[in-house]
């Protein structure tokens, strides 16, 4: 990886840790923030990355190092796509450029890359869990350091950031919350707690009674002793009905706020403030996503990350136009699809929690928002709301990346598993996600979702499947469907217009070949399909049989090809274990089939970020690792037919 | 099942259906309310099961069917628990006495049960999400039918309740939420939410500032015209806020309350002025769980659910006293364990949400109330609290039924084993459960917790195992760990006091035999040894393996049995799909031997209430189903060795 050419500025230059950034006094502060937002941007605008949230932060991550006594203070940053601000004034400023690419810094804090990362995200809705459990840990050892998380309003929509609110404040512990109000998650955040805060934050309704009725009681104060003594109790008791924030502090919270975001030397005013009060407070910060640089303010949405260079003053793309029919993401594939099903059969709706941009649903809200729905950060509620329609007749695609729906789990099992519902689970960036990593990427489904009754569970290996797989789920009102497709480009395919119904459990032959048959499911097929060329000049035929369906898994097909083949690999783009290739494993054990087997997936461990493609290398699921394996395979078939009375033959 | 002998009272013995109670007037209901409790009483006093949350909302049961028309009407409780009187209004009086047996109605509700029941729960804080889900899906069909979720105080707490409010609050629907309040879940509600319930509810502050504000108010009236425009302001702001409800108001929701819940006539009066009011709205009713049952008012979490006989007015129990020494519960084993542990070990400490009784910790919190949390009905805030104490030093122990354990997989995937942090998850009640049926059913564990890394996933085949394993995970703290442990009495065997640590991935040669080899995977490994003594008397002796660890896999010890053995049989208590037997499988099939399998464990389909004896034997998971699969096994080995040459033989 070249070294970065981007300079900081020069007090930036000299903060190597937050120790330097003390030695400053709060009228710099404010020159920091400009320096650390201009290095921000400029890093971005080269090396992409999420940026939005992490600009629209940069006085409240100064304020809260100048402040705090990071690390033995806790900070812990919710979801994290916040806290490229705290990275570079926490020793990780000259390495910031490598932010996402293999081998470079994670997107998120990790705790294994510093300890001022105190607590490791990526989803969001944590930090006041883990914040809380790190205060009550610390406080059993007599420490009382300060711990902080930092939270958005769209993540405190999630519901765990409402049970440990709920929870922090009965334990009158000394945490601190700080709401981070940018009136966005990554789409347009939605639901009441969004107008509640909008309220608080725009309206004069608040201050304005204030005043009159501290007018009033003025008057008051002028007449007798008994209204005196009335007054003054109302004035305790309106003081508090009337200051905003009534929902945190139902819940145990001291509430402040709202104060300005952008303001460094506020900031830190109140911080020290809150330092001295005891018990579970929030502090109620107003920011603006993407602050500092004009498109982002304009277009949130849009600038929530940013995958290529752009020019850092117009926010205009730099990357060289494609020429050629472009190939449709496994996304837009999707969403047409639902957006067609949904015009030719009523009882088709989508439902997606916080994700309509990255699943394509944003364009069926747009077409039809009576029929699709984004129901916030809320994965759990997501799935049992689609429940509840199903229950009524519809037929519910749900639009949640595999990794998410880790979150509606439950959910899955509890209301639609064992109710026999027909909800259809679109989970997308199944499989490694890339730049995002460990957090993201969507290893578990096969065997979280296989192991359920009453689903049938599939992968097309392309957009024409996934088009049928779509409608085919349409046509049972009996079972849930759970399909998977990763994350980007399909195929670049010719689909036939329409749909046709898929039948269940049913694999398809793609190539006959000798000795060696790869099983594939999902997308991550068509790496064999570039296998076979490579094969194919080493004069190796390989047999690929494309399974699609996990659950029902097609037994005849396996039986055929035990009986025709010496040797099966399996190729899954997840974990080995309990998955696809172990689906396999399980039919071939208790039937009476003596063939061999490999099970080829993502290994067991963390796998870190990177391109896609070099996730595929790294962990051997590429054309390349399916062409060593034939070869293993081949090899181990000759040294055993070397010993004929025990050949590997299929017992009929 | 014998006919039930309890005859319901004059009134309650012609109600059929919700339509013979609409025949009846207002006055008449107080006397259906007491022959439905005295029914209620009399029918769990002989045949048991859970009935103090349904005692407590007798009067709401039965005012909801006199002004709602069910089933057009859509009524969702939420856990199930309450419906008890539901039940009998609605068709299924006669029947209720096989309430939660084999063959039986079920506990909760099930919509394959009854019109009457609109969504399957069993789990808790589902019912608003569904309620949501279904009043869109009806609006879309132009039905503008009411649909009223029934949900306790302690539901309330679970995250996607919030959820749900959040976005019902935002989407303008005309949902009804009953907040049924007796401020108590299974074991005393914690949390926020409750202190500011009991505020509303029990204290006077809200209705003497509001008498004085408008006292006060009404001498403004009688001044000059500017102040009475003032006053008049002041009134509506005020009325706002002081009224109570606050937190759900923030939510978008109109709330009303409190109201009596034991006021059947009130009720209906509340019910009806609450059909006429659109968008969503709150009613909040109080409540007193196990009302008029006196032993169940006085301690609401003994006489939470009954398992045996008692006396219908002492509550006495009248099971015949058992002699000799008693059997302990896997449950107390556990918490006398960690209790132990805790005492020896400062980073110990212990972790459930809402099932400190259950899970066995009460003794726990009694004992060591600092280092023992229950943090409510709060499963995903649990886990990631857990992980929290752990980032800073601590080992917790998260005592967390398996079904339960589904609601807080993303956080044991993201913060636990991502971050490689030593919680310990201890999942009770793993495997069949009994007669809470399929939403309780502990079966899909072990494929949800061995796909992810950084894990150590083991189940003791008896108590002297478990503490064993519950020490063992204090002796790692760069990994998590998963034992699993089933519901109700463990051996009785002689435990050696102290603990000793475990091998990682070690299993244990039970006994040594010829053939045939069963490797089992925690306690329902005791049936094998029920087997062979069947099996000895028809002189086959077969293997028995304890494998302990699905997590690492003892790889040493199955080769050395697939080399001794000609086939092998595992048995688990949960499902065969990517469980422990598919962890053998997917072993054998990547290695060389041949030797043949069978896997044994839960069958793909949902498996009804019962107890764990008779759902055992349906499907086919104890001593007898062991004996016949073993006499199957070498019925086919005998067929095979008629055919030599392929004979199923280990390559080495």
């Amino acid at each position: 990886m070249s070294i970065s050419k981007i300079k900081p500025g020069p007090l930036l230059a000299n903060i190597n840790s937050p120790a330097d950034l003390k030695k400053l006094s709060t009228d710099q502060l404010n020159d920091v923030c400009f320096e650390l937002r201009d290095y921000i941007i400029d890093i971005v605008s080269v090396h992409g990355g999420h940026f939005g949230a992490s600009l629209g932060v940069v006085e409240l991550t100064v304020a809260l190092h100048y402040v705090l006594n990071t690390p033995e203070d806790r900070l812990v940053w919710d979801v994290g796509h916040q806290a490229y601000g705290h990275k570079i004034l926490t020793g990780r400023r000259d390495n910031f450029y490598t932010n996402r690419k293999y081998g470079g810094l994670s997107g998120f804090p990790k705790r294994s890359e510093s300890e001022y990362d105190t607590f490791g995200v990526g989803h969001s809705s944590t930090s006041i869990s883990a914040a809380l459990g790190m205060n009550i840990a610390r406080k059993m050892m007599g420490d009382d350091r300060k711990v902080v998380a930092v939270i958005g309003d769209g993540s405190m929509t999630g519901g765990i950031a409402f049970e440990a609110m709920n929870n922090a404040g009965a334990m009158n512990n000394d945490i601190t919350v700080i709401l981070n109000d940018n009136n966005i998650s990554i789409d347009p955040n939605v639901g009441a707690l969004k107008e509640y805060l909008a309220d608080i934050t725009t309206s004069q309704t608040f201050n304005k009674i204030r005043d009159e009725v501290y007018d009033m009681l003025g008057h008051f104060n002028k007449a007798g002793d008994k209204m005196r003594k009335v007054a003054s109790k109302m004035e305790a008791a309106l003081t508090s009905a009337l200051t905003p924030g009534g929902l945190f502090r139902a819940l145990g919270f001291k509430y402040y706020g709202p104060v300005d975001g952008h303001n460094v030397k506020g900031l830190v005013r109140h911080l020290e403030d809150l330092k001295r009060i005891p018990g579970p407070k929030l502090l109620h910060v107003v920011t603006v996503k993407g602050k500092g640089f004009a498109p982002a303010e304009k277009d949130q949405v849009k600038w929530h990350a940013q995958g290529s260079p752009f020019d850092k003053i117009t926010g205009k793309s730099l990357s060289v136009a494609k020429t050629g029919p472009s190939i449709p993401k496994y996304q837009d594939v999707f969403a047409d699809a639902v957006i067609e099903l949904a015009k030719q059969d009523d009882r088709v709706v989508a439902v997606t929690p916080a994700m309509p941009s990255g699943t394509g649903l944003l364009k069926m809200m747009k077409e039809m928002p009576d029929r699709c729905f984004d129901v916030g950060i809320a994965e759990q509620h997501a799935v049992t709301f689609a429940a509840g329609m199903a229950a009524e007749g519809k037929i519910p695609f749900a639009g949640i990346y595999s990794t998410f729906l880790q979150r509606g789990y439950d959910q899955v099992v509890h209301d639609v598993a064992i109710q026999k519902l027909p909800v259809v689970f679109c989970m997308d960036r199944a499989g490694l996600v890339g730049a995002d990593g460990p957090t993201h990427h969507g290893l578990y489904d096969i065997p979280f979702m296989r192991c359920l009754p009453n689903m049938v569970i599939c992968a097309p290996m392309n957009e024409q499947e996934l088009r049928d797989m779509l409608y085919t789920a349409t046509c049972y009102t009996d079972r849930s469907f759970g399909i998977r497709y990763p994350r980007g480009s399909a195929t670049g395919m010719k689909v036939r217009p329409g749909f046709m119904e898929m039948e269940l459990g049913k694999g398809e032959c793609v190539r006959k070949g000798d000795r060696v048959a790869v099983l594939t499911y999902g997308a991550i097929g068509n790496h064999v399909i570039e296998a076979c060329s490579i094969l194919n000049d080493e004069e190796i035929s390989i047999g690929h049989y494309n399974m699609r369906f996990v659950k029902p898994l097609d037994t005849k097909l396996i039986d055929s090809i035990a009986a025709s083949y010496d040797f099966i690999i399996t190729l899954e783009d997840g974990v080995k274990q309990g998955g696809f290739g172990s689906a396999i494993a399980e039919y071939l054990a208790e039937t009476s089939h003596r063939v061999r087997m490999r099970i080829m997936g993502v290994p067991d461990r963390l796998v870190e970020h990177g391109t896609q493609k070099e996730l595929y290398r790294e962990v051997g699921i590429d054309a390349q690792g399916v062409v060593e394996n034939v070869r293993e395979a081949l090899k181990l078939l000759d040294e055993e037919t070397a010993i004929p009375s025990i050949a590997a033959k299929p017992i009929s």
